[in-house]
């Protein structure tokens, strides 16, 4: 019997671990002037593009189960150099380029894609690799009003 | 001078780094069928609701940075219990609790937010903990017609 399964909406949180969440926090704040939903010790957790949520967890306070009145969040953690990338606008590629400068955010790489997409690489203070890449990455900008593309657009 | 940042666009990638890059991309293309952009002995990349994609690298392989004639990716590297969570619909959480049991993935955990979202917890075969979950975690499914609503009924 097919067992089909059910559609995955988008992701919705994406997770690193800091050695100081408050510098952390403040480089990703100061950065991208995200707006923070819990601003905690043990948390700090980022609105990105009103759909995705960024979380910066201390390290160390989340290795164990969170168990209350509500349920069970299961222990996790992380360490090591993590890479997550986020989308931005090709026009606006510029832009970042010398905001990344003048924030002596250090450009560590630069990608080229086959589809015609860029990527400017850098680190965030626990060495965590962050990318911004344009349109064009994976798929194709060509494939006009994807969701990918409008969302790059800033549709 | 006001020099505000960019907007970005969206979360593209998050990263999982497997001790056995195949087995690990077994385990996520089976449970949720996600199509592979690209399927190598380094990484398996997942397309993810058509505009997220779900990096797994096999560790060690992305260690050193990767200089070509297109430019240089840095590298990077993660291990211990990773967290991502992917946002399903309200309506499929108890299918979703159907495949779990089915497939033999244990519910580790399940949470019920005061927005009135409800998250389901397990683990990939390397640790990461995996979330599911329905609208109403970060924002409330009052706010009906934001981005997030929309992407978790499908829209």
């Amino acid at each position: 019997m097919p067992d089909p399964a059910p559609p995955i909406a988008g992701l919705l949180e994406t997770s690193l671990y800091a050695d100081d969440v408050r510098r952390t926090a403040d480089f990703y704040r100061g950065l991208f002037e995200f707006k923070a939903l819990v601003d905690s010790p043990r948390l700090v957790a980022f609105e990105v593009a009103k759909k995705h949520v960024l979380l910066v967890f201390q390290r160390g306070a989340t290795d164990d189960d969170v168990v209350d009145a509500r349920g069970t969040i299961p222990g996790h953690d992380g360490s090591g150099r993590l890479h997550l990338a986020l989308s931005i606008a090709a026009s606006d590629l510029e832009a970042w380029r010398g905001r990344l400068a003048n924030r002596g955010v250090a450009i560590e790489g630069e990608y080229g894609w086959p589809r015609g997409g860029k990527s400017l690489y850098f680190r965030d203070p626990d060495g965590a690799l962050v990318e911004l890449a344009t349109p064009g990455l994976w798929w194709t900008p060509v494939r006009a009003g994807t969701a990918v593309d409008n969302a790059a657009r800033g549709a």
